[in-house]
């Protein structure tokens, strides 16, 4: 409607001009917000209201064909629809609640020659789509911090987790060295994290590990042990995969040195930063690794950094052609559900609301290590000492053990306590506390015919037991006012329980 | 957002032209009906979609002013907000369930001087409203059959049920005839109801029953004593109120007759068409009470005739100024939740939809009398003939009470029946049978100090104990199949149980 | 589903049983805060989250009979529906949006004879009512402050305005009083505002304005001049309204000195406390009032004060009498959108939400006046000193009219300048400032053939030309730093363009 | 809340005993509905309403930990919130227009280790997953009538569309061959259709392309060719791929022939039956291929086949290990958003509901091919003859090419044509008919490397050009009498345009 017919109507109406005018003016306000929207394809400064989100929305999928539930559409008397589908999918909903929390759309995304090409029945969900990624991109560049020219050059949104992402990104990098290649080999900077090395194996691609080293506390890159490995593997090397987001006691790897050694040696280099985008010091460290050597791809999680329910990941690299490949190894169509929520909730944001979201998490950072500390001065622990991870924190558990025995062996000793480590962890989820991690020293767990030695802190020979807690984007003050009471709570109960249970 | 702007956006995101040109085509055919929508402001034939529909709410609700919730509006960086609010209620909401409900929609409608008179801080709530009223009468008149040049000439939708409409309908007569008028008694064609008796007292008038008569089976109007009360109370009569829709064996009043009657007397006349928009035999009865006499208004229930929930009325009359002055004498603003519920139905039926209900039922009339009777057959009852009422139907349950013993009254054998056959009733509704009424004879029940004998019958000496069922609007086939199994077994049920209690 | 069978059914499903716990344990933790909301039929004093609130709100559903939606429900087999409805209404509802909207409630609130009754085939909506009345009178005794023996002794929510919930209130008081009573007029202490006035006559009664008078900048109560017209009118007088939340310079009115006369002359005492709920002072004055004289009532917008969309109205009274007898003067059922809304709301904010918010408007009004002054100064105006008005400030605009000429009469002199004040107003609105009131001096006003004179100061002969601001509940800090903000710079932008008018 | 408790709390709200009778008999019917779809883990016969529906879905969601909504949730005092999360990803949701969307659910489904995995944060959305897989392979096996011991006995939902589940499948049959395996060939039996060829080569695996034949009209499965490329491939071949649904005049594959080569040669068979679960002949066929011999897998679309938005895939298997292997090999979590819409769609559904979809099916096929004849009749051309496609049915557009010229080579014509034939679905397409597919002679089309003559008809020398439109679940008889209508205007517009321009 242009806002002069709804002038004549509202006129009809007997709606006074005055009104009119005032009506008209928020209107025209929030047309002009969206056009910018459209001609400037970023995301605006200040957040949407929900009601013009819903607008645009239904906007979106009037643009689209075929998109009727069954329960209210096209029965009687054939005069309802415009269009009539002879094809095997039309787009047609059974149910109206279905309908209803999809706004109408149902042709998801892409089509069966690639994930971002627009569907011919479905624009208005093809231009959602499409917009959604340069919102995306816009914040990521004007908020998280990554260059335009650098990693934040050119990105692709995908309906599927980081793991799944991963896979996809290194079967498009397999498909790009051709049918011929036999780099079948991907480096991979020890992480204790099952879906990345699984993401390896499900491309079809051999994962070899490369050990990390213990610097102080922080468990850091073997930034030589890559070198040899590169040198070792040679030709069959397709990629390095390194990773920027991390429990402590790891840090985010050295991504600058690997990006020289891969820029020296032709090799792919792949970073897993699923939620680095909170973290200023992350983004710039991707930056530099960006200028100084090769970074092929990043990838990130939606969820985890914008804050929408579970399932979607962009795909970030310097270069156009490497995150167009992915989307055309992706077979068929998918749904957009999770690409709907990342446009909700950008526009709902705003630039300025992530920048405060962004901002907030850093002012409860410069906090949190002392208040975790106190905790750990209470019960004789300290916290790890990891200043490169700002995002993830560690504290030592080592007196939730008893001391060994002269008369057991140091594994026989781990293996005896680690049960009675790890309980802490059950019993702060039962005290409602979640998202941490309690890992004993000396765990060994078999991945795809791998051991890992020391398996949670991607290092064979971690002198501690210890705990992790994260200071992750949304976080509230009371979460975590509420956090320090329950551990400090915990620890207290366990060691009255254990004392009890040694004194018997 | 105009199309040429929309076709340079997909351009920008890369979306083929061939794709944009379908959906913009789209767009244009949706457009092109909102635009009818608003230039015509009349009831589409075919029924929009609900994508339509909502975008058009969200449409409305951009045209309001400080529609914002609380939760996600304004916080933080004072940029969000275009408006700021500095009166006592500025449309906030709190909760955002509540704000989606209604989709960002908080002025309500109307303003302290009149219901329909448009707000200026809501032009679109206003809008919304206007165009509703122009529907509902649309529809009344297309598909209902009312003349738009007769009782459908004009209207105001309240957001009050039939009852409290019909009282400030009253009131607006009232005021009209000037403070001094000593116009305090509304005659009123018995009708067993509790709300409309109410209604006149409501309004500070006093009601007056005249008594119906009895025609067969037919309980009708008694137009000889109606004139006499008219003569009798003469200059004190401020109107007559009849009723159209009702329980048989009650039939439609002769409101032609008393159209005369009111015409000659210079007397109110008001018809209380509850759900009797869905007759078409009802509606050419009223059509005809214009033309050969006095009708003020109408009073008819938008939730009885147009499936929507509970809470909406619409009063119609062949002349304007008496819904005006109705929309007056409403104290302040209201609700408009109850009307945006009839614009969303109203434009989800189309005229096409609205038409095919009012059909099925008709198709469904040609067979429920006689399913009826062969229920009544089997279980030696009959139904009564009133076919003059074509929505309720009466079978009588005569034989459900024991006989009449020599040995007592007729009050005290009808008396000591009444439970008996009353407890019918609550069998069927145990039986989840809803909206069946039984009415056993001679019942006496006592409202505003007048009894009314004979209760639920409209007439003091019905001369069997019967119940009604009706083939309203939007009753499905299954529901009737239903019905008359259920009864069916109730009924035996009902005669096995007595057999049983008599045997003993 | 008990959690019995949850657990088992989890097993069945092959969920973990440490997962089920933790599932359950959740389950259990929210099931404990709605037996609590069932049990003691407080407000909760945390908050319920939405996903638990709309676990709520269908569980009321599927306690109502007959909801379901046509274009779902019921079509083909039979099988579907468990009632069969053969009524005039069933609670049939077409639109799936329109039933979404509703969480499936269609039956509304009350029966023809008592809108709080409940009805049959809505156990579910009956109790949601029933209970939201009594979350409602625990925010206003707990949160508020009106005492739980005093005038928040009992309630009765009203999906009515105020104003109409007014007219309710003197229909029932009258009929309270017999129908032969001949008390016809009502005391109002004179407030400026069209829909307690209306609400007067619409009750059919009269009228009486009772001046008020000016003690410094304040409007106040002209305690004499009441107990005048008391003695003047005598028996006629059917109840004195005195109102405690008004726009500056008009105060709350003395309502324990008119209690006290009330009581003395054995008339009732209502009191339209249409947004006051929020002020902890009226709140006491009104306690006071109870306990000192005589209050039969307080009428309250649910909008204004809880954050609702408009529509509701809650009456109060020290005595249960009194709002039991308004429900069974409202005239049939009533739509119970308002109600669902507020349930919402109140069970969305919990009592800490609820005290949050007014105590954010208390910290807010320590600054509010002296920003106020601080706009005033530099325009050479003042804030007026109406220190018992705590919602509602005014400052003078004197000074954007022309002086008095001498050869004009003073009546001339503000007829000609009130124009021009008065667009200040306009250019506020226009500037997207909404809620300002801008009052000439020494307009008249008719309403209802009574004249009155210096229309919106609730005075005949307030010396100033002034405007007014509130700062009520639900305002934003950054709503009030504009507003600061876009006054100050109106003020410059008119006398700009007066000087420039005036150079010409 | 027990029944019990409810009772208590009626009585005390002052709900009458006989009206909380009903109530509570009310959600007692819907517990018992509840409780046997919790002990049963059916579709139930009769489908649940939108009410029940959302009450189970919220309380899904009550049973998952930390899924509050920022803007609402947690902030102001620290009660609100009984969970406090300090992980990487605590189930957040910015915007409450997301979580409203997703009934508070946000944890996605699955794990790192597998997709099928339970959550032990989210015990709602693991039991909503598994749930929905039990109710759709129950459809599957009563309302499609696949064979609940043969090919329906295990299966997987994933959120993934049939291309990707492919992939996926692939992945894992070549992961249970070991790493060491050299089987990494696919044969192929030729159905032209991009997304099936991509996964293969996404998997990592080689695609060997066994062509077709024509028997008739129809194009069949090469069973002589197939044996030949087994033999030729022999160790290499990991699997075979057949097709069961596609467009006519492809027929779905002899699926039982080549399961009986498979199991010969001891090589997986997967069978692609995207949209044939609608279909009863191809759900026999499929049985049958199962008991004579080797089938794997077998993968279909949901939205394809129930009727929700794009996105997701159930993968059978007569083998519960396939099933469970293919969980193992997707990394990561996943949205859970299309298996949300599948739950929905199938309760409100039930099984009566899905069949009598299937049936409406059925019905229509009963006329299209003689109702597509008459519109051929009418133009010169005929329908092509291909009974065993029971969905897909094609008719000739020869006519709409001009006749070859003597001069010019069959390759040349072919050419020159094809573009104009081509034009005609353009034509169909802007005339609102969506779905069918427009295919002229021998066109050429490579896709990997690999030429595909013919492309459209799944064979190199398909005589005809033609047009194909399919019969399909959900399609409503007002969009097939809309679609002859059209088509015909459409075949006789394309005649008249064609003449014109010959005529010049």
């Amino acid at each position: 409607m242009e806002t002069k017919e709804l002038e004549k109507s509202f006129q009809a109406l007997n709606i006074p001009k005055t009104h009119a005018t005032v009506g008209i003016s928020n209107l025209i306000a929030s047309n002009k917000q969206f056009r910018s929207l459209f001609v400037n394809r970023r995301l605006p400064n200040a957040g949407f209201s929900d009601v013009q989100i819903q607008n645009l929305l239904f906007l979106f999928s009037i643009l689209d064909t075929n998109n009727k539930t069954m329960a209210t559409g096209g029965d009687g008397d054939g005069e309802e629809s415009r269009w009539c589908g002879v094809g095997e999918r039309e787009g047609r909903v059974y149910s109206s609640l279905v309908a209803q929390r999809h706004f109408g759309l149902s042709h998801g995304m892409g089509r069966s020659g690639d994930i971002t090409e627009p569907q011919p029945k479905a624009a208005g969900s093809s231009a959602l789509v499409k917009l959604t990624l340069l919102l995306a991109l816009d914040a990521i560049r004007r908020g998280s911090g990554l260059n335009a020219k650098g990693p934040a050059a050119s990105g692709i949104l995908l309906p599927l987790c980081t793991g799944m992402s991963m896979s996809l990104l290194l079967s498009s990098l397999k498909s790009s060295e051709g049918s011929d290649s036999n780099k079948t080999i991907v480096l991979w900077s020890r992480i204790d994290q099952k879906s990345c090395f699984k993401a390896i194996s499900s491309a079809g691609l051999e994962c070899v590990v490369v050990p990390t080293t213990i610097q102080g506390d922080e468990v850091v890159t073997d930034v030589q042990a890559m070198e040899q490995a590169l040198a070792q593997y040679g030709d069959k090397v397709l990629a390095v995969i390194t990773t920027t987001s991390c429990f402590a006691p790891r840090v985010p790897d050295s991504v600058d040195e690997i990006a020289k050694l891969c820029a020296k040696t032709n090799v792919h280099h792949v970073i897993n930063n699923a939620y680095g985008l909170q973290c200023p010091k992350t983004c710039k460290l991707i930056n530099r690794a960006c200028v100084v050597g090769r970074v092929d791809a990043i990838v990130c999680s939606t969820d985890k950094n914008f804050l929408v329910p579970v399932g979607g990941a962009i795909i970030l690299s310097p270069h156009k052609k490497v995150t167009a490949l992915v989307g055309k190894v992706y077979a068929g169509r998918a749904s957009s559900s999770p690409i709907v929520d990342l446009f909700i909730t950008l526009l709902s944001m705003g630039l300025n609301g992530y920048t405060r979201l962004l901002k907030e998490r850093q002012t409860m950072l410069e906090t949190f290590p002392n208040r975790l500390q106190a905790v750990a001065d209470k019960h004789g622990e300290r916290i790890l000492s990891c200043p490169a991870n700002t995002i993830s924190f560690g504290m030592t558990l080592d007196g939730l053990a008893r001391s060994k025995r002269d008369d057991e062996s140091e594994a026989d000793y781990l293996a005896s306590v680690a049960k009675e480590i790890s309980s802490f962890g059950a019993m702060l989820f039962s005290r409602c506390v979640s998202g941490t991690r309690v890992v004993p020293r000396g765990e060994v767990k078999i991945m795809g015919g791998h051991d890992f030695v020391g398996f949670g802190s991607s290092t064979a020979n971690f002198g501690h037991a210890y705990m992790t807690a994260a200071c992750a984007i949304g976080v509230s003050t009371q979460e975590l006012d509420e956090f320090f009471v329950r551990l400090d709570k915990t620890l207290t109960e366990f060691h009255t329980k254990k004392n009890k249970a040694s004194a018997k």
